[in-house]
Formats: structure tokens, C-alpha cells, sequence
């Protein structure tokens, strides 16, 4: 099985920059000596160039340095002086910063329960500070593990007002994640969370783009059904994929056992993203994704 | 990934029949013949010969009969009957049956939190009855569970009678399962449940049969670490192998790592093999299992 | 890995059976009564009702009968006698019987060289006895294994001969197999061999189903590339699937690394399919397969 | 399916840079200060810090630098200056280059004819410059592929002038392969090709070390049967491991299919390892790898 990016949760002194800027020579070396004149020592480096020959250079690194809370502005500055001079953008996080999350759900638990999990074991570093849900059904799971549970009912004369209620109760957030949530956000909603917004879709994208997609793969006989974890955008009916993973399946199995088989196929999945968002992993390169994993 | 063995809950007038004879010609004519003339339908099944030319003969049929429970005693009698005639050792079940299950934990709680999911989720068609620890950590999670939680310290000088205790406390129950107790049991605790004792191993078996196996697999430098389910046996330092799952680990996994990616395979090999023991599809074959998934 | 269905070969006295009828209680009573009464041994077997409360029935039985050869015409008369009372039809196969295959390339040689290594090692029990490609590429490879290659060049305009040249050239086969042959043959071909035209699809069908679909796999940016093989009929675009695999991708893979990659799937997968098909594990189940794999 | 490591060929320009040394901050930045200042640009940068408090530092670079081969002596002298201040060893690769491989088999062809596919397919970029064996059973498929075959017969008399007369046969190679090669071959044999001497073992090594794996995997009752390719060293049993994989089995498999089985994932094994360490993906980090995949 995948069991990818379970690490031991970082100190204090660990740091990550994410930098995007256009390729060109000596991009690597202007950032690694910045970080040498701080007195970090990098620990961890990952880079993609969509084109060696002069496209976009993404970069991740992770560093260590004393005081980091304390010298972060002096790095922030020094940051923003290259930005200008490369035309970089860049994104610069202490590790052990847990971002929040809000988790929309509507009447399963699987996914949910599984974050909540994962959060609890220390293998997302991260903190669910609500659950919204257009049903009450998930309220007790919500309440054992300590989280605000808002009951948000949705119709649609109503949708566009309990959009705006949801998003007040959930606030500032870091991360919004549609955990097998049956209602389709709009396009204002998903604008308020670029790049921050993941959704699991039960199938394996773009295969059975549309609704009930088990029994979509039921009916063609297929042989291997699957999950994908992907953004939400305002244009795209599914945003850049973050994570895909399929299961086998048989003729023997009905439409329901491929639902069953399915959930254990969704929560690892979008653990699985959720995780890597998290860790700053995940960079969004137009449609598609860039996955340091 | 690997997911087996869930299907829809099955109807009062499902059963299940496993056989187990010398195999010689004509014991399939034999069966089938006996459930047509009751007026069952064989809806599934699944066979083993362990030698085509004369060994033992294993068979697992499921079917449909009308009024099961009533008409059970008829069919056991006309099993008894064939039960001397071919030597046959047989076990009829109404698929509706849910068995008792007892899990020991000690301190974590990744595979207790999975079998607890796969009932709730009716993924597992069995009650989990109680719960025993040497340790009292885990009773918030089986009382969440609404699963009685007793607290059996062990110490070398009372093995015996926490032993006793525990056998007490659990009672006549249909299934034990070591979900990470980190005690061995005893030869006399084995032979209580012959065939009925599940433990999960924390390695690929047989390699790092001792303690600690992931610093073993860490110090080894595997690219793959494992889970094993298996029966305990009296005899045996790990009994006939139910299940064995791997997750891929590379040169940056610290041990700390490999034990949080294992939790994940442990989970999912153990829930596996339980599930599977409960819908009869584990027969024990000397030191090895067939498993009619 | 996923390596499935590779057995020894099976000895002259081994058979099999394939049926399929309306489901009713006592079938496999009648056809186990049946075997036995000659006297085989059923070694192996697999069914499948396609609903337990009256659907379509199959069954696929392995057995062994000292002369099965010269028994043979006995039992296919018993089973015409059975096929009417019960609307069954049959297919009984010497397990010792190796079928013949044409396959049809273009350019790439990757599946068919497996297939030819499969045949070698015993795996796969089959003669290849012809291999016929559109380009002349590939006549090495076919002489080096000792096959006949026929070279029939395809234009739009002599489309028609052409098949009827191929037609002629690979005669009375008893499967065809489109190796990667980039031409879409026409339904008369098809309707040639009902069941027993297999094709290889370079993706994750029903994902990507036109040309080049590791471009727009690589557009989309999907995390996994598959591959599926299929039977192929006159009416549907790709027909009943009987295999899938999938292998994973990530942001550093381009297009043409995903086509190295996804030969290997291709390979795999193609393999697998007419390995189960030789082996009678596959019944064309409508627009679907039963694998018994 | 695991399929990793497949790219396309590295035009003229490319190289890659292997190093080590003692993690001290800034030493990323002296080096890609150095390539930048040659003018090259990195293109793709993997590293590993054994411990980030201060152990061994690890970075394999990929970069792209016009007439790579010209200034080729430039580089390294600069390298060499490097080497000094900071106990650095280094490895400077054209990635046009091909290493010449040669290749030890004894009776069974499956490893050695997916090393020549994969070579002529180019998704191994090099040479296989002989094929030495103690049987001359697979001369016709190194002949085939036009690589010089040398049948060198071992007996335990004359082991010691076979490895010589093998060693003067295959000369200044850059790696040897045991591809299923039956022999022991004697630590001086190692120490002439250290860290380039790679075995394929059939077995999900630590388990079953010893001779007749697939027999002890089947008296064990595993539920997957594995392969391991590694490094061979005079002191060890089994040297460093690169990748291992694994298949699944279940009870119906005899010892013959599981060792047709583990033929599929042992040539998977060890033709992945194999383009791993053409590609100076693979470094030696005392009793194990690390392996920039």
C-alpha cells in the first residue's frame, strides 16, 4: 500500500521556503547562499523545472536555524529583495506552525474520521477548528474529538446565505476541506480560498466526472475503482489533481461493496493531500500540480 | 492498495457451510446434492485440493434457504450423517450471525480505532464485546465505542492470574484479537481459542521475528516494511499467516517514521484477517492458512 | 507487483468445464453428480449468480479424468442432454490443449515480445502462430522466435483487402490479439471472432479514450497512467474490459516518459488478459467480464 | 505497478554531479555558487542529510551546461579545490555517457532478457559489453542481441581460474550484474568492483537468506513473495539493499508458481536498480542506500 509523508512532527528551529520564480542560472545559488549568510543549514531540497531550458524554477527547501521565530523578518526582507530582482514569489513557514482547518461534511464519517485520526497520532500537523455540515448526523463525532460542529442546512433558496454563514463560522482559516461534502460550492465561495480549498472526488478523475460515480464504474465493468483529491477553482468543474489511488474490484463485487471498498480508497487519499498541503508540498503549476512529496 | 473482503450485510436466509474431508471423487456432487434437496441456493463457492491426486479436500459455500434458522437442525443432521461417511469435519453458520469479538490493546490504539470503524461502518459483521488492557489509556476510546473497557495490569509475578482474570472478564467469546498488546500470552491462553486467537505482527514475517522490528528494519535498510496477521498458536513463535501487507520506505524514513507508516499497514492487515476469520473464510491448514477471499 | 494466473502446466488428464445458465437451485448438484459419475475429480471451482434471487448462473470447473481424450464425447453428450433441460451453455476444454493466437502489431514491440517470452517460459500456454503487422518493422523479432510475420500494408483505400489478406494469412485462430496494432479494425473483422479479440488500450478506460492518451493524461495531470485490455466488438467504442493496471506518475514525468512508463503496464496487463483468457477465466458477462482468476 | 526511474535520453549538455561530505551549513551554496558561476543551471537537486545536528551530507545534482565535455577539466578542478576545504568525494557524469555492463547468468533467462529489452527500448541508458556464464544454455540470447557470450564452466576445483579467466574476459567494466547467476563468487571477486557489483536475490530479503527461497516462502505460508536486488561486499552475506518488491500469493500457489511468479518481480527488481545506478542514483551509505529515485 502508499503510505507517503509520515514524519516525525519538526522543532522549533525548522523552517521551509517555497520559492516560483522563471528559470534562469544561479537561481539555487542566490537562495542557498542567502540561507548560509543566516546561518541555516539546509536539510531537505526538492526542485522542478517545467522547462530546463528556461521555463519555471520551483523550489522547496527545508532548513534549520536558531531562533528562527525570532530572525524571521530579517529573512522575510532579504526574501523580498530577491522577489523584485528574480520575480520570484515565495511562501516561508515555520515547521512547527500547525495551520487551521475547516472540514465540510455531509452525512459520512469516514474521511472525517480519519483526519481527526490522523490529527490526533501526530501525522498532520495541523488543527481541525471546525466541522460544518448541511446535516446534524456528524455532531457526536465532532463533539468527541473536541471540535465545534455548526449545523448549516442547505436548500437552494437558501445556498447562497448559508454559504455566507459558513463562512463566517469558520473564520480565517488555512485550509477548507470538502470531506465528502454533497453540496456544490460557488464560485465566490471557492474564490475566497485559492490554492486552500480540496476536495476528495469518489472516482478516478476524469473518469465518471459526474454524480454517483460507483455506479457509473459499476456499469462499464471496470476493474480498479479510485479516489481523487484535487482544488477546487471557480472555472473547473475538478481543479489540479494533488492525489489519485485505486483499489481492485471484481465481478463480484455490487455497487454497494464498491462504495464500501471506495471510502477506504477516499480517506487515504485525501489524507494523503491534506498531509502534503500541510507540509507545503503541494504547488499549484495551472491545472496540474507540482508534489514534492 | 489492497482492500478485500467488504460486502453488503448479507440477508436472514444467507449461510455459510466450510467442509474439510479427504478429498476423493464426488464429495462436490455429494454437498451440492444435500442443499438442493433442502431447497438451497448455492450462491458462492470456492474450493482448495491440496493434492489433485489425493489429499485433503476444502470447500466454503455460501447459500440462500428459506427459513435458515428453522430448518438448521435438518441440515446439521444430514451434515452429520456425510460427516462419517467421507470423515468430514464441517461448520454451518447463518451469515447473519454476528460473532464476539475481544480485543487486547495496550497503549495505541491505530488498530482498536480501525476494528471499532469497520463495525460501526458495517464493514465488520461482529460485535466487539470488550476490551482488556494492561494499560488504562485506552479506555476514553472504547467507552466512546460504547465497548465495556477492563484494566488487567500484568506484571511478571501476576501473568498467571491477570491471565485468569482477563479469560474471566471476556468470557465465552467467539474471537480474541491482540491489536498491539504488547504481552505474550500463554500456551494455555493459546489453547483456549484454537483457531480463534489473532495477533498482528509488526514486521514482514519471518523476517524480524523479535522485538523492535522497525529499528531492525530501519538498521536492515529494507525499502519495504510490512504487517503480518496470524493465529497463535501454543507451539509456535508466530502461528499460520492470515495476511501480510508492505508500504514502500526510502533512505529518508527515520525509525520513528517506519513505525508511523506501519500503524497504517497494521491497521489495514489486521482488519483484513479478522474480517475475513469472521465471514469463515480462514481455514487453518497445519502451519498455513487458505483464505477463500 | 500484481502477477496473477501463472500456474504449471496442467497435466493430459486435466479438464475443464465452463457453464453458464439461468440460476436455479440444484445446478451444481447436477453438473458435480455429473463429473462424478465419470469419475473426474473436481480440483478447482469458481461460480458466480449474477443475483442470488434468479439471475444468470456460471460456473468454471477444473477436473481430472484418466483419458479425458478419448472420455470426452461421452461427456459432451451428457452435457447436451443437460443444456437443454437446463438453457446451458458449455465449453469444455482439455487443460493440456494449447490454443493458437495471431498477434497484430504496428511499430512497438514491447507486448509482443512479451507475450513471446511468456510462451517461451511456459507461462502463458498458447502457440503464437502468426504475427501480422501494417509496417515491416517487427519481422526480427517474429523470426527470432520462429513465428510466420506477414507484412499487409494498410491505406484508407485498401482497408478492406487488407483485412481480408490478414484474414486469410492467420486462418482458423482461436484468438486474436492487437498488440499495440494502431489501426481500428472494422465490426466484420470483429463479428470474425466473437469473444476472442482482445485489445490493449494505452490508458485508464473510460479515461482518455481517444488518441494519444498519454498527452492528455499528461495535460490533465493525473498522478496515476493505466491501461486496460479489452475485448473488442462491432457496436462499442472499447468492449468489455478484463484488465487494469496502473502505474504512478508524478510532476517530473513527461509525455514520453509516461509512454516508457506505461509500456510496462501495457505489457503487464495485455499479458494477464490473454494469459486468463487461454485458461477459459474469462466469460463475456453483456457489456462486462466475469474473471475467475 | 511500481515503474520508476524511466526518462528520456539526456542530450550532450547534460551532466550530473554526485557529492558527500560532512553536513556543514553553506556547502549547498558553495556548490551551486559553482555551477552558476560555470554557467550551468541545475536542473534537478535531491540531497540527504543522514542528521541534520550534523552528520554526512549527500547531494545529487542534475544540470544542463553548453559544451559540458570541453569544460568538463575545468569543473573539476574546481571540484578538487572543494574536495579539500570541505572532505568532500565526488563523482562528475556526462549523462551521455554509457556505462558498459556485464551481465552473469547461469541457466535461466527472465533477468537477462528484460536488462537487453530495457537496453534497446533506451530506458536503460547503457551497454551490456558481455554475458558471462557457467552453462552455455542462453549463448543464442546474447547472440541475438549481438553481445559477446563467454562460457566460463565453475567448478569447485577450478572456482578460482574460472573468476580470473572471467574477470580477464569482461575487463574494465563499469558494473557486473549477477543476473540469477548460480555461483558464490569469492570476496576478491568483490573488492574488484566495489559498489558495482549488484545481485538479484529472489526473496523479500532479510527473510529466507538462504538457498531455496520460494521452497521456504511456501513451507512458511507467506502471503507475498518478494525479490531483492543489492550490493555485493566481501564482508557481508547480503550487501546493501536498492529496491525490493513484492507479489502477492495465495494458498492455491504451488512452490513451482511462486517461482514463476518471483521471475516477474525479480526482473522488475533488478532492472530497476540497475537503471537507478546507471543513473548515479544510488550512493552507498555503509550497510545501506540512499536512493534519489
Amino acid at each position: 500500500m502508499s503510505v507517503a509523508g509520515l514524519h516525525e512532527p519538526r522543532p522549533a528551529d525548522a523552517g521551509r521556503l517555497v520559492v516560483r520564480c522563471p528559470d534562469r542560472p544561479g537561481i539555487v545559488a542566490v537562495l542557498s547562499r542567502l540561507l548560509a549568510d543566516v546561518g541555516a543549514n539546509i536539510t531537505d531540497s526538492q526542485q522542478h523545472s517545467s522547462d530546463p531550458t528556461g521555463g519555471t524554477f520551483t523550489l522547496r527547501l527545508e532548513f534549520m536555524l536558531a531562533d528562527l521565530a525570532a530572525r524571521r523578518s530579517q529573512l522575510e526582507g532579504a526574501l523580498d529583495l530577491l522577489a523584485r530582482q528574480w520575480q520570484m514569489t515565495w511562501r516561508l513557514t515555520e515547521a512547527a506552525h500547525r495551520p487551521s482547518i475547516a472540514v465540510f461534511v455531509s452525512r459520512t464519517d469516514h474521511v472525517l474520521q480519519e483526519l481527526i485520526y490522523r490529527v490526533r497520532a501526530g501525522d498532520l500537523q495541523a488543527e481541525i477548528t471546525a466541522v460544518v455540515s448541511n446535516h446534524p448526523d456528524l455532531e457526536p463525532v465532532a463533539h468527541a474529538a473536541g471540535i465545534p460542529f455548526h449545523h448549516v442546512p442547505v436548500t437552494p433558496e437558501t445556498k447562497e446565505a448559508a454559504e455566507a454563514r459558513a463562512l463566517e463560522l469558520v473564520g480565517d482559516v488555512d485550509l477548507v476541506v470538502l470531506a465528502r461534502y454533497m453540496q456544490i460550492v460557488s464560485a465566490d465561495f471557492c474564490s475566497r480560498f485559492p490554492e486552500r480549498l480540496i476536495n476528495i472526488h469518489h472516482s478516478f478523475l476524469p473518469a465518471f466526472v459526474g454524480a454517483n460515480p460507483y455506479r457509473a464504474a459499476y456499469d462499464r465493468g471496470v476493474k480498479l475503482i479510485g479516489a481523487t483529491a484535487h482544488y477546487v477553482t471557480p472555472e473547473l468543474d475538478a481543479g489540479p489533481i494533488i492525489e489519485q489511488e485505486v483499489a481492485r474490484v471484481d465481478h463480484r463485487a455490487s455497487v454497494e461493496d464498491m462504495r464500501r471498498i471506495g471510502r477506504y480508497v477516499e480517506r487515504q487519499v485525501l489524507a494523503q493531500a491534506v498531509t502534503w498541503h500541510v507540509e507545503d508540498r503541494v504547488i499549484v503549476d495551472g491545472e496540474k500540480t507540482i508534489v514534492f512529496a
